[in-house]
């Protein structure tokens, strides 16, 4: 009984965060089903780390279970949805209660409510933690954002929080909240990411379709961004992918393929949005977008019929890109808003005590959003716990403000031009909906009560009094 | 055992298609759980009829059951969710195999799939019917979407089609498909309800707070748009709701509050597009819309920090108008090309063998929706049942170049005056980006393929060759 914490799915995401625990002092048994793959990683990447016993390969549940310390704690990195369920079946009758499962995959956080609720019935203690950083995050410090049952939290603060990324030596893993609140922030994030892919693309498009610009000029343009407000993972590889060139010396860019894929938790965090009635428009967008990237070929055939939409802008360069980076930044500003936004809604939902700029510094490292920008996120909920949105928040305010004739421009100018820029343009009407005092939703109403005698209520009259017109 | 079909719940919905059976010859037994409701019915609205012995109202499920023809017609018309199954299975014991059950409630259509189903493993045929054109409609013309088990059609069909609306002397209701494809297609035109009305919501916006048009103005443009492409029963009813007054002899429509509400079918269709892939940004934005009309409190604060956006728009106000008015109609055929894509794709999905052609026309009359406009749809499928998507039919590609000029202009007016135009703006972003051979896309895939490895495909390589870099 020497190891401090057992780990169980030795694909790449297991065996980076086994190697990095190692490195941090931590004794780690490793298990997977096809055990063939646990001589593969202690003969391999392991190998210093088992030699010197940190790292201890087991072949059966049974085995990898005696090597644990109690309160044992078991760490999944496996497939989300019924994988995860079928290994704690396997791993329950070798534990006893106290013992800690740690579910560290992609699930849907109603997946990680339901599993804390079952588990803390039987006596175990279960939690549910968003990892974001891809292999090089676990490799080398990932932002972890733990959550489900509280009381395993002392039993796995000390391995975490040694492993995760740092910034300004605080560690970006802090407790979330109760049962699926983990997963449900990771998710958050993955929608968030979702928009800021997007939303860089769209600004590549009107520069690259729009202005005719040079990949080598892309690359530059990135480059100077990500010394500015946009200062980020996601501007500097951008940067680093238009200077990447193809074996015949051309840009990669340009050879692959505009079918952008997904995995789900962007469309998972749009429906979770929408379930909750909280505007998440940017992320819906972007979601849609890759949806409609995907249509390849019934686009090319649309190109044909129709015709391409594109008209060159005609613009001082230096001061339009300067415009477009105001558009991005500003849009950026709206889809975090919109974020914070709906995990504030959801801890209501869910009696979740979310402490927002602790989740903020959580992303300013390790993960793929990871960002100077969430660094202001974070002083402005330190300033204000409460802060209605991110909108409001005196520096954000400043920013949107200063950055709003160029984000205009920008949107407008695309849209002369033909670029489509569904991201920055809804991230503008978000924000000119949201200030307004008076919105044209009245004639919906009249039109609900025309109709179907729905009824409405009255500016000149208390809420919750309603009418009905006979029209 | 004389009553053609029994119904079940006498809400101002049942009553009024119970009403609209009896005026076209049908012998119609009806029950509702608070027997009241029953007396109130017949000694009230169905007086004459019930005289006349075309109602026969009934005091228990028995007795109902008992006044029915073979095999036996049961409408249920309550709440939908967990009271439809309850009064199913109320009903069973007094039905035999071969008997008709009909739910012709606002039914998500997953429940009927499940319900039509379970319903056959013990012989008996479901129905799941969607009827819209709220009360006005159940009385005097709906339209109607069976779906279900196709055994039942025969028995129905001439009672349907006699209630129904008619256009040319179509009735507008034809059968749709198996198990929920009724209630799906019903689902569908609810999402474009609320695309419809956010599209004039935002038109009315840019003439008001834009151009500072007068409620008057606003009833004549309206008015006149009504004889042209836009005719429609939104647009008739937009026009009326500007001339009404209230007691003060102020348009009412001022005083009514800028809180929409909605009931959820918008949401589904929404969520539904999410978890099939197909873009519906129109009904995403036009849902949302709504979510952020009912934060009231937040926006009159916002309102305050960050001042009101409008700048008023300085143009002619007839030319203008009509750019209005071609981004209106420009927008509402992207509407309708997105809802017709995601029909085409469900329709994969289950199994439907839906005829986009005759769904149009049963829009065509007596629901919301209704316009000329869905019998150029019509024509489009008529000439062509595989069409990729509205955009390439000859009629809406013709009609959407020609309005493309007004449509750019705007939507560039209101975004440079700060009118947000969520609807209007996406449309374009979809038309651009649908017509677009090349998307960003590419970026993206390279941005997943640097920090996690997920593999791109070229432009240069057959698709499903996978390739990864090492960044």
């Amino acid at each position: 009984m020497s190891a401090d914490i057992g780990l169980i799915g030795l694909a790449v995401m297991g065996q980076n965060l086994v190697l990095n625990m190692a490195d941090h002092g931590f004794t780690v048994a490793v298990f997977n089903r096809t055990t063939s793959k646990v001589d593969d990683f202690i003969h391999g990447p392991a190998k210093e780390l088992s030699s010197s016993k940190r790292i201890i390969g087991t072949k059966s549940i049974a085995d990898f279970v005696k090597t644990l310390k109690r309160p044992r704690r078991v760490m999944l990195m496996v497939k989300a949805g019924d994988a995860v369920d079928e290994l704690i079946d396997e791993c329950l009758p070798y534990l006893e209660p106290g013992d800690i499962l740690i579910d560290g995959g992609n699930s849907n956080y109603s997946d990680t409510n339901r599993r804390t609720r079952a588990l803390k019935a039987k006596g175990f203690i279960f939690l549910g933690v968003g990892i974001s950083g891809g292999e090089e995050g676990a490799r080398h410090g990932p932002s972890i954002m733990p959550g489900g049952n509280f009381a395993g939290w002392p039993h796995v603060k000390p391995i975490f929080q040694a492993i995760a990324a740092k910034v300004d030596g605080e560690p970006c893993c802090e407790w979330v909240g109760d049962e699926g609140a983990g997963h449900y922030v990771k998710m958050i994030h993955n929608g968030i990411e979702y928009g800021d892919m997007q939303l860089i693309a769209e600004s590549y498009d009107i520069l690259r379709r729009g202005c005719n610009l040079s990949t080598d000029a892309l690359a530059s343009t990135f480059a100077a961004w990500n010394t500015g407000p946009l200062n980020s993972y996601l501007i500097e590889i951008t940067a680093a992918i238009f200077r990447k060139k193809d074996v015949d010396g051309e840009p990669l860019v340009d050879k692959i393929l505009d079918s952008a894929g997904q995995k789900g938790t962007g469309r998972w965090t749009v429906v979770n949005a929408l379930d909750l009635g909280v505007p998440l428009t940017l992320i819906g967008e972007a979601v849609f977008a890759r949806n409609l990237s995907a249509m390849v070929d019934e686009r090319t055939d649309a190109s044909m019929a129709l015709s391409s939409p594109i008209k060159p802008i005609q613009a001082n360069i230096k001061e339009f890109t300067h415009a477009i980076e105001q558009a991005l930044y500003a849009s950026k500003i709206i889809s975090y808003a919109q974020g914070f936004s709906l995990m504030r809604r959801a801890a209501k939902e869910w009696n979740w005590n979310l402490h927002f700029g602790a989740i903020a510094l959580m992303w300013r490292g390790g993960c793929i959003i990871r960002s100077q920008f969430l660094g202001k996120i974070k002083e402005a909920f330190d300033q204000d716990p409460e802060l209605a949105s991110l909108l409001v928040a005196p520096y954000f305010k400043e920013e949107l403000l200063k950055a709003l004739p160029g984000w205009r421009q920008a949107v407008s100018a695309a849209v002369i031009a033909g670029c489509p820029v569904p991201c920055l343009s809804t991230a503008l009407a978000f924000f000119d909906g949201y200030r307004s005092n008076k919105l044209p939703a009245n004639l919906i109403q009249a039109q609900r009560d025309f109709f179907g005698a729905h009824t409405y209520e009255r500016c000149d009259r208390p809420r919750g009094q309603f009418f009905h017109t006979q029209w």
